[in-house]
């Protein structure tokens, strides 16, 4: 077992010597070049078509159903085909990015892994034996796993994409998570891999993520973002015991006072407290709108990211579904601060993209219910009465 | 438009030729021999091993992901396997049958659609272009429709099943639904349709409905055996107005008046109420359970086949799987009563078994983790600290 767990082992010596080794003078140096590029990516993100939402809607009230009467399902297969208009097609290629990174936070002991199984998963993943390898397997959806950060190597593997910015996050409790040209460059790798997608005809992009200690990062970002207490958006993550989430909950407490001078903005919370991972994703989102790809968000990390998203630009909300209800304490109420509807509830908190990837697959269903089925006319069927 | 709709049309004149013309003397004079069928079918039900839930719970809790954290997923997979022991392999042969019947109560204007589209869509279903023929496509499901009482004839298809016992139910404010001999028959059609997926190696089998009239003879089936007020347990069904769900509720309230004598046991509830449809899929459920086939349940309408077999026999309960919440009104608060938690809330409400075959997909799904996924040992991964 690796010091890195136990709290008595995380000593102030450690942690001393992690502040003067790795910090830099200034992490907040290039804020505003990081804020001037993602504003012009969200200056790309377009509107949702509200004439193409009549023509969609018209389509689904015309098949042989009652109208209406496919619920969620008919809502998902309007949006879609609006922001892929007229790209139908594109839904049989799907791609998911599970991305990858350490955290300088998990030597606080306040996760029930250790910090080797961030890279042992990558392994994982690449040998096919996760549930997100299998998931993706089943449904025919392309998954491709990004070390934005990982604390290990890896030989090159087709399925593995390497943007790995450093060996994870620095520790918040000494200083921001990252600095700002960090930021920028993982917020790049992500805007160049929906990038990567458009290229090959992706339809729909999924996101998911990896890395022990990304839930205390997750909910750090949650407690600045939405001014919410910490224990109302921070759940036990892989299943930390009453002690480990006592640190956890004390860790971002102390945290939001450490860093009260730059969480004003939401890639100032990122730099702060956020893990590569959100860097990447909130990249990966905005430049997949971007590029008319929607992307489905999975659960209570990749949902911090999307808020930070929508906190930079409101318009990304109708690229975005939000694919299911975490268990994960807080991810429900969060999503309820998000005005967001998930799709599923399935009591998942595994990540990775399980649910989104799930969720993908619905929606996949969902365009096949539009336009494979036959219409009142087409098959003779009387229509209503009134 | 046909008089069928207009409560103006189905006079008491037309009523009264009906009660003359198609009501035998005692429709209830084989009801000692169909419970004694019924008792024989429950005793062959059987019962779930506690030892192989203990066997898969340790197979689930090895592998690499946090425990319990595939939620919902790790419950179906591990109830499934239990009821399918040794033959696992089975998951990959899923049938679903949507049952096809017309309801003497059609001619009272309850419903939004005239009777003739009960015809009209089982031939929509035999050419692929409703809801439940492009899900079963899309998920690999076979789909086979049975026509247990429709008014219309059709010609031989292979997916075509026909047991009808007549051209729909009698107008039960005249007299009972159907005779306990028909009861019979259609029950037997139903365990009979079981046997042969049970030969055919089918490990999963969803049951569906589509008959214009039907929810009108759920809901009634619904007041009667819960003891709650029509208007709690009775929806729109297909969507019909105002005045259309006054007539409906006044039709139900009318049913339990008449019917009073004849409620007392779920399979008189049948003969009074219900429609062929209902007989078939509780004989469907009972014969898959003694089949060792767990059944996937569709929404408001099937679940009130459910309701009468679990009423029948308990012990069914572990063989069904609940696959959805219908936006139907009534239809949750049933599902609470019968203490089941359905796997998804989409807001559908078409019947078809559209809800099973998602449900029946994402069964599948959970199986393939379970089976697929590597464990920790195999991986490599590290386990938990404590």
């Amino acid at each position: 077992m690796p010091a890195a767990a136990s709290p008595s082992n995380s000593s102030p010596h450690l942690l001393e010597r992690q502040m003067k080794e790795d910090f830099p003078e200034n992490p907040f140096a290039d804020l505003e070049i990081l804020k001037s590029r993602v504003d012009d990516l969200c200056a790309r993100v377009p509107e949702l078509d509200l004439e193409l939402q009549v023509h969609y809607r018209r389509r689904l009230d015309a098949l042989t159903k009652p109208v209406g009467s496919l619920g969620r399902l008919e809502e998902l297969a309007c949006r879609w085909a609006c922001l892929r208009h007229p790209h139908l097609e594109s839904i049989e290629k799907k791609c998911l990015l599970t991305f990858a990174a350490d955290h300088g936070i998990s030597s606080s002991g306040v996760s029930r892994y250790p910090r080797e199984v961030t890279a042992q998963m990558v392994v994982n993943f690449l040998q096919g034996g996760a549930a997100i390898s299998v998931l993706c397997r089943h449904y025919g959806i392309q998954n491709l796993i990004v070390d934005v950060g990982v604390d290990g190597d890896f030989p090159p593997h087709p399925h593995l994409q390497s943007h790995k910015v450093r060996r994870g996050t620095r520790h918040f409790l000494c200083g921001p998570s990252m600095t700002s040209r960090e930021a920028l460059e993982t917020i790049e790798t992500g805007v160049e891999l929906a990038r990567g997608c458009s290229q090959r005809g992706v339809g729909l992009i999924g996101c998911g993520e990896m890395g022990i200690g990304n839930s205390t990062s997750a909910a750090a970002v949650y407690a600045a973002l939405t001014g919410m207490a910490p224990e109302e958006v921070t759940g036990r993550g892989t299943g930390v015991d009453d002690a480990g989430y006592a640190r956890k909950l004390e860790t971002i407490r102390s945290a939001l006072v450490l860093h009260s001078g730059h969480l004003s903005h939401p890639l100032e919370i990122l730099v702060s407290v956020g893990g590569y991972e959100l860097a990447a994703i909130l990249g990966l989102i905005l430049g997949s709108a971007a590029c008319t790809i929607p992307v489905v968000v999975d659960g209570y990390i990749a949902s911090a990211a999307a808020a930070l998203a929508l906190g930079c630009c409101p318009l990304l909300r109708e690229w975005l579904f939000f694919s299911h209800r975490s268990r994960e304490k807080g991810h429900g109420r969060v999503l309820k601060w998000l005005g967001a509807n998930p799709i599923l509830d399935l009591d998942l908190r595994l990540g990775e993209g399980t649910g989104a990837a799930i969720a993908m697959d619905l929606i996949s269903t969902s365009l096949h219910l539009m336009t494979e089925m036959a219409t009142f006319e087409q098959a003779g069927v009387s229509r209503e009465n009134d």
